[in-house]
């Protein structure tokens, strides 16, 4: 992944700043700015990047890893065996010696929203002064540049075979993880026929019936489909790092009419949010065309969370679209639509579609089927 | 989940200090304490015990399902929809909210290794004393009790399922994420069948070849496995919220003698570790008798990691099996043994498999054959 561009930009601001050397624990940060991910983080990795260096604290069994895949100058190792242990067995010990070299009561950057509490103290503790820049990093990851855009529009066009092959397995007595997992069997066997030495990484869940579909953030369950139904069944694809999201609200036998009306006003709302997303609206404004969407068919109450949210290397990521965000959108950002609403009794409706913005408008990279007929299974 | 003999422990060395209450950001120790587990904390998620109550704020599209599922007496809600906006938009009101009965200057607890420095921040804003007790929730998870341990005893079943299904799709051509998806399709269809109304969580990777099995973390990828191929072959499941680990180095073809030596010394310093861990030795100890056996075998300089690591709600938990760890291990705890050796240009070499620690030794809950004839395939 090229980073110089990323590079040149955060540096700038930090000499701006007088910031001497920023130190970043996220690991999406740590992957926007150095092309490196790892799996697992109970052994902390630590990023540092000042005006000559970029730096990457690692443990010993990520070394040869990081040094095949980070765009990094340093790449600095502890360890926690015994042969090696006079080289440092804490990134603690490597991160002191990377600070050395600044004068105390110089300005250190963190991200103060995802930095563990212990790694600011101990930068304190060393006698410098602390400056919360996460705000920066996040905002550099709003627009997305060509290679990021690539491959995200690829995430969708894999996500959307995934979910079709999911849903099409749609019937009495399947569970939600065996219909989540004949999409994932699928989505791996495309990915690699044309993605030669690509990474998967996904989520996928189903939510299914009445009680289950109001709550929109559940795990799948063993739980068996039934005649009469509602399935929200969302799937996140990230390819080599990027991602893309698809969710379809699907329905197993018919509905009853409060169904049906929940169904259409959740569908509508979306619709109108895509149609009039577009570089230089706010956040917010998208945010108010859906709800007044529900609002009229009176569902408003049940829409109890926002649009949507920007998407990336995150799942989740900012600028969110929510009511009390009036951040002007751009060319380059990357948003789910997302309008749900969850009514007790009755069930949850929500399509989920991730679109690019476009100089013009925007543009799907996700796609299937928004219809009741189109989404209803025997 | 059955959590008052833990808050009856937080509460009682929360007393002994003078901590009025303690507020808990890891969603690992969440579920811990409540039984409450959310899929995505882009929505920050703020638990508060004191000696009265216990307190879980949550973002609205949680609300439900935490009054479902949390073993706790308050929810507090926040909300990001304008109609419901004077309830609180950020969790921040609601702690706020809940701390304004404490005396300024009162202690409050937070874990310091995994709170963001700006919620800790927060919190000394209002007046208020911080102390770490982050090791001390760890401490309480190092011993499991009896529904901790059922839960991981069948974790294990399912992970023995999944990875033999996975291990005899091995063959020339399939990729790498195809041989895990084939095990996850199997875990899928074996859990409905078994654990209705429960949730799989789950970690599979294969890196394969020479070049790739000297990385022990690295996600599964596209690469078409080859005749000659070492495969270290890795699966965690978590069965409701409880993981068990086994993962198996196999081989596609035949090894070369240098490789057969590696796999050897990798098998036997595992089988001494498990033959010798039990209650009443210490971590270290564990991590030196595997690491004694490849001493001898020559091979201890590419043995970058630690013997084996607690396992339970988190994929990777302390207490850690590491050469400076002088803990005395005790009966309830569950470790994985898993002595690596990654040697460049030659392959990598790993088995894990999981056990409990018993009165008189340990058991284990994950099992497949673990010699070279039994993990050849052509």
């Amino acid at each position: 992944m090229k980073v110089n561009h990323r590079l040149a930009e955060i540096r700038s601001f930090m000499d701006e700043r007088n910031i001497v050397a920023t130190v970043v624990a996220n690991p999406d940060h740590q992957y926007y700015l150095s092309g490196f991910k790892a799996i697992m983080y109970s052994r902390p990795i630590i990023y540092l990047v000042d005006n000559d260096s970029t730096n990457l604290i690692v443990p010993a069994l990520e070394e040869i890893h990081a040094r095949n895949e980070a765009n990094i100058d340093n790449v600095l190792v502890y360890y926690e065996h015994p042969e090696m242990a006079h080289e440092g067995t804490s990134p603690f010990q490597h991160l002191k010696l990377l600070l050395s070299k600044y004068a105390a009561g110089s300005k250190i950057g963190v991200d103060m929203d995802s930095t563990p509490a212990q790694q600011v103290d101990f930068i304190k503790s060393l006698g410098f002064e602390v400056v919360d820049l996460g705000e920066k990093i996040v905002e550099m990851r709003y627009v997305k540049d060509n290679e990021e855009l690539k491959l995200m529009e690829e995430a969708g066009r894999i996500s959307n075979l995934a979910v079709s092959t999911s849903l099409n397995a749609c019937k009495e007595g399947i569970t939600e993880i065996e219909m989540d997992a004949v999409g994932t069997k699928a989505l791996f066997e495309e990915t690699a026929k044309n993605h030669p030495d690509s990474t998967l990484d996904l989520f996928v869940m189903s939510p299914s019936g009445i009680k289950r579909t109001v709550m929109p953030h559940v795990f799948s369950n063993t739980r068996k489909l039934q005649s009469g139904d509602i399935i929200i069944h969302s799937r996140q694809v990230s390819l080599n790092g990027y991602r893309a999201e698809l969710e379809r609200t699907i329905i197993l036998g018919e509905l009853t009419d409060d169904q049906k009306r929940g169904f259409e006003a959740a569908k509508i709302a979306q619709q109108k949010a895509m149609e009039f997303i577009k570089p230089g609206v706010t956040a917010a404004e998208v945010d108010e065309v859906s709800r007044d969407v529900l609002k009229k068919e009176g569902f408003v109450e049940y829409a109890n969370h926002r649009v949507g949210h920007g998407i990336g290397i995150s799942a989740h990521e900012k600028p969110y679209l929510r009511f009390d965000n009036d951040l002007v959108l751009q060319e380059g950002m990357v948003f789910t639509i997302e309008p749900g609403i969850f009514i007790p009794g009755i069930g949850g409706f929500r399509h989920s579609d991730t679109l690019i913005l476009t100089k013009s408008g925007n543009k799907l990279i996700t796609e299937y089927p928004r219809e009741l007929k189109d989404l209803t299974y025997n």
